[in-house]
């Protein structure tokens, strides 16, 4: 009768340790968001099919977790008319019509569907924050789920680089609370598309910016074979390779991309972009590092401007923010030309990174303060107002609940992190005191009932 | 190309003005939660089917969400060796060998997998909260969703009473804080099992609860009819018609009970239960009312101690938390013994009377308060650092993005309830100075823009 139970794999429980961190994160960042006026939303689990399907390319809807109908799914021809030519089922073709829905992919294709759906009641720019979970049928290994919290904060509606200044700033003041030193790479994907006409593969774009992506993982020479297997000729990497290595300050890296640049009207604007931003940044001003990356392109096509990835110092782990503007995210569902800009906080890795920095404060978990052990009903009846009393001014108490041996009481009190262990036997109950016992000193005195509050 | 976007049937979008109320629930019942020293879990939003199945009766499994296997779910004879004998295919036996996972139906399962899953690194007992959402393929109608939250709180480990006390305390403290007047019922399995025995139909407990559970719905009369249908004669319908119309004081129903189940164990020992906690409630104060209710039986089959149903008392809902004590919730996982009690805050009904008595704070919707108009670029760069001075003493501020008409600027702060709107153009930024306007009252004056925090 009894099943050994297990969960489904990539998938995780969170029990009170992870959550206190997860919370202390997600906190940190809705606090930050807040001050900048971006407001919650949060959308359904499930979306139609047809709303994800092509969102994602051929490899992401492989990767869409489908949602059986309710009721008699493979009713009527459903399974017969799938067939191929062979006469063979075609999985694919007869999911599609027993599977209505699908489990969210990410929070950007849901965003661009609620801001269409509900164009005619939003105050425009639109600022929203969506901190939910997101399912991908991905081979689950280290570090990868199938089942994980994306953090997305977008404002769309507007095309002032004002937006971008704003989303750098958020990104320094996150940073700044947990204490992480990062550093805020930057891009544009016009430089991207100016330094693809200039080479002469205006059509190469999207092979650049991959190839090009992957300069930190392989190295420049694996970049330059991997061009010339996407079909560059070497005249072309050569106009890209030095741009791939600059280096020096801003100002620099913008009077040598200005020159490579100068015969593309869009490379030219994506400088003008970059440079306007880098005088926002710097009058605002913002304590962690900002630098240009010329080399940064990020894997998702519909980036057309800013490009963002930030990435903690003084720990290996990889990009653990990311984004940039887009210029037609909603035009496939029917509202074209509405410019947004938005960034990812990668939840899980920043857990990563403040656990391998020792950076999450003390009392992140807020487990319990005071323990009151049970020495017996008539005890524990007497020391009912004391506890209230203390939760009303706000503490965190617990009376252990059943009048077993002290020893395990202390065990518990151990176990959970307890600070103060309140024991109150008979003789202390008629004296209407108590022994404060302080677990992590091991100090203990007694004290009247009626002073708790005060003694601790 | 365009599609019409819409979510799936009985789903919901939460926009900003949602999700601010529906935080507030949450964020007060985590604070209450913690301080009873509750700490928080959430398990994966999917389960395996083999977890879920046989747990909901059989009308639940026909509800849950089945997710479709990824990668070729219909390969092999998946199909073929689905057919019933008369050649048909048996939809249902087909779903599970093409579904190995299933949405999660409630947290009560998958917190009883946990605890099987995790039980030698738990301190009992364990006390957890959950809020997440699950997923019922129910028909959708007004007031029932495809997906909403469910708010749990339970400790498992312990048999004391203290634990239901605690979780009257939670209630009482959680409906004062939202200003709610509630009316608490208690009940007890026992009592009810023991009414069976005395009625000469022990074997027809769940016959009889299930019909007296209804007494609020559909009156005296129809509950006697639905009792004879079910099987009681006439005799054992006599016993319980009185207990159904029960009225006076605690005291009063109690020695009334006391004399109709004296010879029923059973019954006795869930009215000493019952005589303990109201005396456990006396003792630590509670300021709701809380009643026995010996009507109250709940739908679900595995409480065997204290059942709980709370009502708004002024607003027409139905129960908006419920919950009780269960004996062997984790026996089905291969724990058997451990004892617990629960409850479960309806966190929808709960919006709806809040909002229906106008009781959300005014500022629980956190919106913006302070936006800076913007004059063109140069003027918003002027005002960048009176902006992050602001935030830096945790004020929420916008810079309107684009330099558009300062009308539009008017109309989109009114829409988004900002509270003060600040313009700097050209010449008071020359003499460091900006309107500041106060958008309630309509109040405007000309101020030093480094006295701006101080002056809001």
């Amino acid at each position: 009768m009894a099943q050994k139970p297990s969960i489904p794999k990539g998938t995780r429980d969170f029990g009170p340790v992870e959550m206190a961190g997860r919370n202390y994160i997600f906190d940190t960042v809705k606090s930050v968001f807040r001050k900048y006026g971006f407001a919650p939303l949060e959308t359904p689990s499930m979306e139609n099919l047809s709303t994800l399907l092509g969102k994602y390319g051929e490899e992401g809807d492989k990767l869409l977790f489908k949602i059986l109908d309710s009721g008699d799914a493979f009713a009527g021809d459903r399974i017969e008319s799938s067939r191929d030519a062979d006469g063979n089922i075609n999985s694919n073709r007869l999911s599609l019509k027993v599977c209505e829905k699908g489990l969210r992919y990410d929070l950007t294709v849901p965003f661009a569907r609620y801001v269409v759906q509900h164009q005619n009641e939003l105050a425009f720019p639109f600022k929203r924050y969506q901190i939910q979970p997101v399912w991908r049928a991905d081979r689950p290994q280290k570090g990868r789920y199938r089942e994980f919290y994306q953090c997305d904060v977008d404002v769309i509606g507007s095309r002032s680089l004002i937006n971008e200044l704003e989303l750098v700033q958020i990104v320094d003041e996150v940073f700044g609370i947990f204490g992480v030193n990062v550093l805020i790479k930057i891009n544009n994907r016009k430089v991207l598309a100016g330094l693809a006409e200039v080479c002469g593969h205006p059509d190469k774009l999207v092979d650049i910016t991959v190839a090009i992506d992957k300069i930190d993982k392989i190295g420049l020479d694996a970049v330059k074979e991997e061009l010339s297997e996407r079909g560059l000729d070497a005249a072309g990497i050569a106009v890209i390779e030095p741009v791939l290595t600059l280096s020096g300050t801003t100002e620099a890296k913008m009077a040598a991309m200005r020159s490579v640049l100068s015969s593309s009207e869009t490379g030219m604007k994506g400088l003008d972009e970059l440079e306007e931003l880098f005088g926002l940044i710097g009058a605002a001003g913002v304590r962690q590092e900002v630098e240009i990356d010329l080399s940064l392109a990020r894997g998702l096509n519909y980036y057309t401007g800013a490009i963002f990835e930030v990435k903690a110092k003084d720990f290996a782990i990889g990009s653990i923010c990311g984004g940039g503007r887009y210029d037609d995210l909603t035009g496939i569902f029917g509202l074209p030309g509405m410019s947004g800009v938005g960034i990812s906080f990668g939840a899980d890795r920043i857990y990563d990174v403040l656990l391998g920095l020792d950076k999450f404060p003390k009392d992140a978990i807020r487990g319990t303060e005071i323990l009151f052990a049970n020495m017996g009903e008539a005890e524990m009846k007497a020391i009912l107002p004391s506890a209230k009393s203390l939760r009303a001014a706000g503490r965190s108490v617990e009376i252990y609940p059943d009048a077993v041996k002290l020893r395990k009481q202390f065990e518990y009190a151990d176990r959970r992190g307890v600070k103060y262990l309140v024991i109150a036997g008979s003789d202390e109950i008629a004296r209407g005191t108590a022994n404060l016992k302080n677990l992590s000193s091991g100090e203990q005195k007694e004290v009247a009932l009626d002073n708790l509050a005060e003694e601790l």
